[in-house]
């Protein structure tokens, strides 16, 4: 079975996360190819951007990324404490592990951000969420990649996207990606989606 | 500021609560018309029907139903122990409670059970999951609600829905209710649904 790592950086947002627990949940309780998810966490407990509070599975540093197939990663309120987790070092070096490999790296809204902080979106199509001042697609940019205005953009191994109205089809993409299309497509009509 | 409980019961599926903290939580960063979430749950931590470990912000002992203006529960799955918790005589109760104040109850999924189960959805109009065998449904039958095949169904106070993919709209429906089309609509936008 296909196993997907789930960070939980501080301050991330529930709903983001929650597409990636849940879909792969509905994969394991009526799909033909079942996904599992493990999440992880530089603390022990982390605080939402609202409301929830989360202990991860998996502490931080017993994390083989041998032993996953894919890195999914929420969006957050940098308010909330969303860069404190998602720019370290420790995670930022993870990014690249997985990349190296050519394993599919998901992440919704500013998910994107220690994606491109890390290096690996030189030169490479990307997207994130499109604050009224245009902030955080300038910051991508500046990491180096080719920031594009489309709801979700994939560049190979790489899923980026605006916001959290695309968590569910980022979701999905990761699923398809790791599996099959008639599989994602199970999946979707046992959640009732159209 | 409008103020929602949403009970969290062993089992929940994240997708299905996430939809009410994040709206909401959306709402204050963004709405005209802040909507605040305070998250109880029986249990000092509770198990998603998958990966996520949740601690709620208060103890269900210490919920004054007065300083509340509406009521939000998610579904989840039998298997992850979710009617241990949604069928506990206390929370029905307190669904009375909202009820006879005509607060509003919106629920998604099988959250729609503990409702009918605490007796308020007799002879009024109700949706839920609508399994392969029909169980769920006509278990709500049962109850005395008039069951209809719809995504998602009001009956005054009281908001019901099929499936996941009903979710986002249940909190959405929720907000409207508790504020005003306008702020709804705003929100949406900022989360950038369309």
């Amino acid at each position: 079975m296909k196993n997907i790592l789930l960070y939980l950086p501080q301050g991330f947002e529930a709903y983001e996360a929650s597409v990636f627990t849940d879909v792969m949940g509905w994969s394991r309780e009526v799909g033909a190819e079942p996904v599992s998810v493990v999440t992880t966490a530089l603390r022990p407990e982390i605080t939402c951007t609202w409301n929830l509070i989360v202990r991860p599975e998996a502490a931080f540093e017993s994390i083989d990324p041998e032993k996953f197939d894919a890195l999914a990663i929420p969006g957050g309120f940098e308010s909330a404490g969303f860069y404190e987790d998602a720019f370290d070092e420790r995670f930022l070096g993870l990014i690249r592990t997985f990349d190296r490999s050519g394993k599919p790296i998901a992440s919704v809204c500013v998910g994107a951000l220690p994606i491109g902080k890390s290096g690996v979106l030189k030169n490479r199509k990307a997207t994130t969420y499109d604050l009224p001042d245009g902030s955080r697609r300038t910051q991508l940019a500046r990491y180096g990649a080719e920031v594009l205005d489309e709801r979700i953009v994939v560049d190979q191994n790489i899923i980026t996207s605006t916001g959290p109205a695309t968590a569910l089809e980022v979701a999905f993409r990761l699923l398809e990606m790791l599996t099959s299309k008639s599989n994602k497509e199970s999946v979707r009509e046992q959640m009732r989606l159209p």
